[in-house]
């Protein structure tokens, strides 16, 4: 494939979202081809999926189904979306992959890290991306970033989170480790510009490369 | 758990449904407590996963997606009804189950065994069956029997998918091989009460044990 697939990780707040907008319009400008882009995207097999995960009625649903659903649609996306993209060489940024999975369902969710990982490197077949862009912030300070952009005071649901939370960071924090060639570390506890700054260096010495 | 697991596999035109059914009978006349099911046996968020995996117009469903759905229906299904069942001491005879997956998906479709037994293990969780009775009948014999059934000829549609059951075949013979310990192979080309008979003998030497 001749495109770059590049996704963004990092637990609530750490302003991936944000980010990987103006670096999309940044690169656009600047002459390059680029898809942003999130599960499910738009495909509707993967909305069809996402249906029946988010579906608040579906109390009854087990954590392993949950994950091979997510798995089912990541697939679907990645199929109809990100590869097409990448064989006509684009820039793919995708908001959350298979890390993701990892870390909140995988570690947080308690289902296993490995064991979730077997399950997505079945739906990935080899499309891994090329570069992760690993947000890193506390995850009390992200929680707190949500709640001044929501205009709200963090609220008891928010702490009781944090142990959750917590999870999410440790294992983001393993993968970094497991995976360093691929996942870089970006610390996301500083102003928006800063932050944004350093994921564009990151992300351009993989584009001159 | 308490009770006994027992799957019924095979080609199309074994006749391990029917025989699934008069065995449940007879059991259950002798007093056993059994529960004869197929996936999504009912089961609410399976049968919406079935749902989005049947829809004749997603015609863009990926091979890896299917099988993802597919692992996730089953184990919505074990967890809601299989377990309970095993855990209050019940005989479970279930309709297909995971050899299904590697046959059909595994091997006709060509995602490979060893991948989609991987997924399927994590969907499993360690809750395999005791037993599985494997209906062996040649493909070509099998179809003739649907046909017969249905009275009508052999089409052109059965004789090209001749192909796709003959791998079904050699499949579920390399399964039997693999896990000869829990896969008993069952000769279904012979007169429905013979194959009956042999079938009840195996899963009889399994609840005297």
């Amino acid at each position: 494939m001749k495109g770059l697939f590049v996704t963004f990780e990092g637990g609530d707040g750490a302003g991936k979202s944000s980010i990987l907008k103006e670096m999309g319009q940044e690169l656009r400008e600047e002459g390059f081809s680029v898809l942003e882009t999130r599960e499910p995207g738009g495909i509707r097999i993967a909305e069809k999926i996402r249906e029946v995960i988010l579906d608040p009625s579906h109390t009854e649903m087990d954590g392993r189904t949950e994950a091979l659903l997510y798995a089912a649609a990541r697939r679907q996306h990645l199929v109809e979306k990100v590869i097409p993209a990448l064989n006509e060489g684009k820039i793919v940024l995708c908001d959350r992959f298979v890390d993701s999975s990892l870390a909140y369902q995988g570690a947080a969710r308690e289902l296993g890290l490995d064991e979730v990982y077997k399950v997505n490197e079945f739906a990935i077949d080899d499309c891994m991306p090329d570069l992760t862009l690993l947000f890193n912030i506390k995850p009390e300070e992200g929680l707190e970033r949500i709640a001044a952009n929501q205009g709200r005071e963090k609220n008891r649901l928010d702490l009781e989170r944090i142990d959750f939370h917590e999870k999410v960071y440790a294992a983001y924090h393993q993968l970094a480790e497991k995976y360093k060639d691929r996942i870089k570390v970006i610390e996301a506890g500083r102003p928006f510009e800063s932050v944004k700054e350093d994921a564009s260096r990151v992300l351009r010495g993989y584009l001159t490369s």
